[in-house]
C-alpha cells in the first residue's frame, strides 16, 4: 500500500522550488510557477534522479530532457512506467502533472520498502515542457518520441513572449539535453500509466473517487496574426484606420460563438499587440486560439468557420452584426494564420484501461460502480502521445471546484493516495501480463 | 527667411538618434524611436542645448526636463517661445513634434545670421514626454509647468509595460532632472506658438498650406482592468468561465459602437493580458481605451455609456448581442477604470491666431483664403496646457495621407520650410505687441 503522508511530503517538498502565488495562510496552500526548463525545474529534476536513483533505478536523459527512472526487473525488456510532467503553467497548481510523477516515485518507494521486484522493470518519466505553457506545443517531448515532432521543430520552439531563448539553448543551460536520442525506438516502453487530476468538475460533483480514462478530447492551437496599420488615434476618423486591435477583439468574440454553437470550446491565453502606446491604433496583433471539442471533426467546423468569418472581419464585412454597417472603413486588415499544435481525439488502450478497472474493483469492491467513471479527458496529457506507440491509459483524481491552472488547484490528500494506489496496482497489473 | 536646406539637415541629423523602421531607400526613409527620456532623448537633449547656446541662447533645464532656450531681447521680460517636443512613438515618424522644435531653432539660426535683435526676449521649447507613449500621461509636463499636475504625481509615473523606471528615475539617470522649478511663475513665458504637422488628412486633400489652429478636441485616456479567473482551456466549460479576455473583447468593440454612434473616437493601444499561456483562460486583462471628440459633453456621453455596458458585459448581461443568450456563465468578471489623462476641449488664444493669419497673409497675398484654413486639433499637444497660462496657438502643415503615429509620416521639405516662415513670423509680430 502506498504511503498517503509521504507521498504528499514528496509532492510539496518539491513544490517549494517554483512556488506561486499564496491562496492561503498554510505552508503549501501556494499555486506553482515552474516554467519548463527554469532554474527552478532544473531544481526538480535533479531532485528526480536522486531520489530515484537511490531508489535503485537507472535513470537516462534523452535529447527532450525527457528523464526515464528505470527499476529492473527479473526479466530484461521495455518497463511498464507511470508518467508525468514536473513543469507548470505561470500560474499554475501544485497537482497537474506533479502529482502524476510524485505517485510513479511512491509506487518505487513502496515496492522498495517491501522488497518486491517486478517481473519486468518497471519505472517512472519526467516529461518534458508538457504544458506547452514556455514552449508553445504542449506535450511536445512524449511528441519527439512518439515521433510525431521533429527534434530539430522541438529544440528550435521559441520560448512565448518576447525572449529569445529556444528549448535547446534551454536544455543545454540547466544541463539537460541528455545522452540519449529521444525516440521510442531508443528508449522502448511496454505501458504508460498516467495519474492526473481531473481538472474538471465532474468527479467532485458525483462524489467519484476515480476516473477511468477512456481518452482525449481532440484539440488545435493557433497564432492568428492581424496586420493592420499603426495611426494616430487622434487624428484618424475610423473610416480611415485598419486597426488591428479592434480586429481581434472582433475574431476572439466570433470564435467564442462559434465554438459554442457546437458544444465546442474557444479560448484565447495570449494576445500581443504592437507598439503598445495609447495613442497609436495598433497596427499588428498576434493572439493564441485553442479550439477543441471530443469530436476531430468539430474541431475542423470551427476552424473553418472562424478561417471564413475573420477573413471577412478582417475585410471589414458585416459578419454576425460584429463590424458596425455606419462605419465602413476603406482599410482593411489581413490575417493569417499559423498551426501551433494539433492533438487528434485519443482513444486509450483496452488493456491498460482493464488494468485500471482491475485495481479499481480490488479496492473498491461492490462501490467500484458508484465511486469510478468512465471519463474523457477534456486537457491533452503526454498519455496522448505515448499512446500512439504503447498501450496506455490514464487514472483521474477529483479536483476541488473542477479548477485547474489556477494557484488554487487542490486535490485532498487522501484522493491523490487513491490515485497513487489504484496507479501503482494498474502498472503491477500490467507487468505480470 | 529660414533656410528649408538647414531646417531639414537639423531635422534628419537628430533623427539619427533614435533612428525607426525602415520604409524606403533614401537615408532618410526610416521611422523613429526615440521614447522619452531614452538614451537616444538624451542624445537629442544634448544636442539641443548646445546648439542653442551656440545661437546666443541660455538655455534652463527644469525639474520635468524642460529645456527652455532663450535668447535676449532689447528689453526684459518673459521671452515669446516656439515650443514642441523631440520625444516620439515606438513606432512614430519624422516630423510630430521634432519638426516644431527644429523649426524654433532654424528661427534662431535666421535671427542670429541676420543679427536681429528682438523687442523682448524668444526662445525655444523642447517639453518632455509630450506623447505619453513611454509614461502615460500625454503633455505631462507642459501640464506642471500649467500647474494642473503636480510634480510628484508625473515624477512617479511607471513606464507602460513591466519595466519599472519611473519618470523621475530616467530623468536623474540621464541627467536631465534640471535645476529650477517646474513651474509657469518660475520659468514665466510672453506667448507659445508650436508649428506641428497636421496628422490628419485635411491640408492634403484640399491642396493647402497651413492650417491655423484653433483649438483642440477633448480627450480622456482610462486604463479598464477586467479581472476575472484563470482557468484551463480544455477542461473548464464556457459556463464555468469568467473569461476577463473574452470580455475585454467585448467592450472593445462596445466601446467602438459607443464612439461611432456619436462622431467620436474610441480606441484601445495597450492591452496586457495574464497569465499569458494559450491553455489558461486569462484572468486579467487591463486595456487602454483613448476617447476623444471636439466636445467636452461627448466625451463624457461616451464614456458613461462605456461604464454602464462594460459593468453589464463583465456580468455577462446580453448588451447589444455581445453576449450569446446561449451560453450564460456562472461566474462573471470585474471591471474598474482608471482615469490616466484628461484634457479637455481647448480654445486658442485670437493674440495668437491674428499673429499667425498676418504672417500667412503676408506670404500668400491674395491666395490665403485658398491655402490656409482654420482647424481643429483631433491631436493633444504642450500647447493645450500652455494655453492655459499664457497666449497660444499653433500652425499646421499637411501630412501626406494623413498618417501619423507610423514610420512612415511625412511632410514635404517645401511644406516643412512654409510652416517655419510662418512660426517665426508669428512670433516676431507678437514680439513687438
Ligand atoms: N493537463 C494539461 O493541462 N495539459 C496541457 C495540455 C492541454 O492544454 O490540454
Ligand atoms: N501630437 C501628438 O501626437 N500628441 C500626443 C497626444 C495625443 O495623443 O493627442
Amino acid at each position: 500500500k502506498v504511503k498517503e503522508d509521504r507521498l504528499m511530503r514528496d509532492l510539496h517538498e518539491t513544490c517549494e522550488w517554483g512556488k506561486g502565488e499564496r491562496w492561503g495562510s498554510a505552508p503549501t496552500e501556494t499555486g506553482m510557477s515552474r516554467l519548463s526548463l527554469s532554474d527552478a525545474d532544473k531544481k526538480a529534476r535533479d531532485w528526480f534522479a536522486q531520489t530515484t536513483e537511490s531508489l535503485g533505478c537507472v535513470v537516462t536523459t534523452d535529447f527532450m530532457g525527457n528523464q526515464f527512472a528505470i527499476r529492473p526487473g527479473t526479466k530484461d525488456g521495455p518497463p511498464t512506467v507511470a508518467g508525468s510532467h514536473l513543469d507548470t503553467q505561470p500560474t499554475g497548481g501544485r497537482y497537474d502533472g506533479i502529482l502524476g510523477v510524485t505517485a510513479g516515485i511512491e509506487m518505487l518507494r513502496t515496492l522498495h520498502d517491501n522488497d518486491i521486484t517486478t517481473s519486468f522493470p518497471v519505472g517512472v518519466v519526467n516529461w518534458t515542457n508538457e504544458e506547452g505553457a514556455r514552449f508553445p506545443i504542449s506535450m511536445v517531448s512524449s511528441g519527439v518520441w512518439a515521433g510525431c515532432i521533429p527534434l530539430s521543430h522541438a529544440h528550435d520552439l521559441k520560448e512565448v513572449g518576447t525572449g529569445t531563448a529556444t528549448m535547446k539553448s534551454e536544455l543545454q543551460r540547466i544541463g539537460y539535453l541528455g545522452e540519449v536520442d529521444c525516440n521510442h525506438e531508443t528508449v522502448p516502453l511496454a505501458a504508460h500509466f498516467e495519474l492526473h487530476i481531473e481538472q474538471g468538475p465532474i468527479l467532485e460533483a458525483e462524489e467519484r473517487k476515480i476516473g477511468i480514462v477512456q481518452g482525449v478530447q481532440a484539440y488545435k492551437w493557433f497564432t492568428v496574426k492581424v496586420r493592420g496599420a499603426d495611426c494616430h488615434t487622434g487624428t484618424t476618423s475610423f473610416s480611415h484606420r485598419a486597426d488591428a486591435m479592434l480586429a481581434a477583439a472582433k475574431m476572439i468574440v466570433y470564435s467564442h460563438r462559434a465554438a459554442a454553437k457546437r458544444g465546442a470550446l474557444a479560448s484565447t491565453g495570449i494576445l500581443q499587440l504592437k507598439p503598445g502606446s495609447t495613442n497609436t491604433v495598433p497596427g499588428s496583433v498576434d493572439f493564441s486560439l485553442d479550439i477543441r471539442s471530443p469530436d476531430d471533426h468539430i474541431v475542423e467546423e470551427v476552424e473553418k468557420d472562424c478561417r471564413v468569418a475573420f477573413a471577412a472581419l478582417a475585410a471589414g464585412d458585416n459578419i454576425d452584426g460584429l463590424n458596425d454597417h455606419f462605419t465602413p472603413s476603406s482599410k482593411s486588415c489581413e490575417v493569417s494564420w499559423i498551426l501551433d499544435t494539433h492533438s487528434p481525439a485519443t482513444k486509450f488502450h483496452p488493456d491498460c484501461i482493464s488494468c485500471v478497472e482491475s485495481a479499481a474493483s480490488s479496492l473498491f469492491g461492490n462501490d467500484t460502480e458508484a465511486l469510478t467513471k468512465p471519463m474523457t479527458s477534456g486537457a491533452g496529457h503526454d498519455s496522448v502521445y505515448t499512446s500512439k506507440r504503447v498501450p496506455t491509459t490514464m487514472i483521474f483524481v477529483p479536483s476541488r471546484d473542477g479548477v485547474s491552472h489556477n494557484p488554487v488547484e487542490y486535490t485532498r490528500p487522501e484522493d491523490c493516495a487513491m490515485g497513487a494506489q489504484v496507479l501503482m496496482q494498474a502498472v503491477l497489473r500490467y507487468d505480470i501480463r
